[in-house]
């Protein structure tokens, strides 16, 4: 931030897309200290308007002079649209929170769940990483495990929603969902499958030296990177579901001692950004429908995993807003720690 | 079977059900020798009629006197209307496949994949378990792996579809979506909660003791019987997706020995009533759209999984149809080894 101003000149990059939308009310929501906020995005949006605290404000075409006298620029413009002019925001002298994975693994940029190491903003050098929002619904409720019980290995399948893939790909679940009940033909036109009544492997390429795919590799790799810890063992299996808005995710962990669920649930209940939802009586436990614009990430099913006799192993299900705490949200909670 | 009729007559129990018509197309399909189809279901749809080889056949009330000179009975009904009416059909001589959880882990009640355990057909006295689908669908293609490099582990993680909790469970997701994409209120009639753009823990209680749900206690149990190998650790996590009739699967399982991806595309590659769909490069693996119908399970990603660096543990996500491999398929499959 510029040492002239106080209360910070702040710009989004993207401004018109699903996470976009979300960065204006999360800082609209959160009362986010600004001095002026500039709306950017691609040609095809410029002209038009976003209401932001009641009033309408121009979407402007994101260049490389956009950034002059901005101090926080909150980009969610994709990777190559972030490689392209995020260096030039650091020039002008902003810092950028960049919610895409272009910078996510350099060495000399933070990679921040503040939940788990703010500690880590204070080293920018002009550039933070918002983590991938399946490795952000993941992690943040295992570390205040970790912390207290290392986890040694980590075994995650996930049920991700369409918003991951931007607004294009939520309306086309809502539209071919609507073709499907109304038994009409649909093209899908964002994503490389039908998804209405259907669920496939995430869209991004396969490494064909592991077999894992760009989506799995981020969320492995990005643990490692949070948590400080090069040495936890992760494999991730990463599908969409025909849901909208929530990841949800079944994770197994093991720890190296013992744990027991109650510790877990203990340990959990004054986390923050958590909310445990694991009523056994009921048979009430996460779901993307109440997952879906809640900050808390939501976690249940807390029991043994039963094929580690050792009792050191423990398995739940969770389920977090995608684009709020697996996107906008956590990058304006980076900003308020700036 | 009576061992005077050479072509048995057949009954269907729950004919009317979403497995029931399955289990009349498999008949068909398959050209099962028989010499009479008697269908039964609940006094609720006397009186209907079904289609079967062209004719359309009554369907009669199910009672205790219905068996009098059936061979084999295919029992679609529930648990509860298998344990009322399956040991009047074995008094009566028949031999009852029951789809139902009923008998299954039973001593004396054979628990058959035919692809896994067809030999234990013998040894029935009366009743034979059709497996659960989510159990059929994970351990049908793990079981030629299994013989030729034991499994000591396995985690499963499920994306099941409505097609498992009936008929009213499919038109339920049906009618909730089209509600949806119409901007209508529903309320949930069959499950315990909102199914359109949703998912939720499977809705069988939680076992107390061990945290686990039924539809995962089942499978975990199952697993052990059917594979005759009751020191196979194993953890299940059951989700309902909003999918039609196609169960899912993400697994990850450890051998005793190491073994490599390719070593099993190769042993999957002539394994009975499985089907590899893993083509890293065009990024298609299996989906319940395409499992949809078919008679094979898919099997896809399979890969090391990269937390178990022995070399020991594979990952893999596999899709059945929960209509056909899952329930009535596997059902006629036992009565044409009878």
């Amino acid at each position: 931030m510029n040492a002239k101003s106080k209360t910070p000149a702040v710009a989004v990059a993207g401004a018109t897309g699903a996470v976009g939308a979300e960065l204006l009310h999360c800082l609209e929501k959160r009362r986010f200290p600004l001095s002026s906020l500039k709306l950017l995005a691609s040609p095809r949006s410029a002209g038009k308007t976003l209401k932001f605290r009641g009033e309408d404000l121009p979407v402007e075409v994101l260049d490389e002079n956009s950034f002059k006298g901005i101090d926080v620029v909150l980009f969610s413009a994709g990777s190559d649209t972030a490689k392209k002019y995020a260096p030039h925001a650091v020039k002008a002298g902003a810092v950028v929170v960049d919610n895409s994975s272009a910078f996510r693994m350099h060495a000399d940029v933070p990679l921040v769940i503040p939940e788990i190491n703010a500690g880590e903003i204070a080293k920018h050098k002009g550039i933070i990483g918002n983590p991938n929002c399946s490795a952000i619904v993941s992690i943040t409720p295992l570390w205040p495990i970790h912390r207290k019980n290392r986890i040694k290995r980590l075994i995650i399948s996930t049920y991700q929603a369409a918003s991951g893939a931007g607004a294009a790909a939520m309306d086309e679940l809502f539209e071919s969902t609507r073709a499907a009940v109304e038994n009409r033909p649909f093209t899908p036109r964002v994503l490389p499958h039908p998804y209405a009544f259907n669920l496939f492997s995430h869209n991004t390429a396969i490494d064909p030296r592991t077999g894992y795919n760009g989506e799995e590799s981020k969320v492995m790799a990005e643990t490692k990177k949070i948590f400080g810890d090069p040495d936890i063992r992760v494999s991730a299996t990463c599908v969409r579901v025909p849901v909208l808005r929530a990841h949800s995710v079944s994770l197994t962990f093991e720890c190296e001692k013992p744990i027991t669920p109650d510790e877990v649930r203990r340990i959990l209940s004054d986390a923050p950004g958590v909310k445990v939802v694991d009523d056994q009586v009921r048979n009430y436990f996460p779901m993307p429908k109440d997952a879906s614009g809640q900050d808390d990430i939501l976690v249940g099913r807390i029991r043994h995993d039963l094929s580690d006799p050792s009792g050191h192993s423990i398995s739940w299900f969770a389920a977090g807003d995608q684009l709020l705490k697996g996107a906008a949200l956590n990058a304006v909670q980076i900003a308020e720690l700036l």
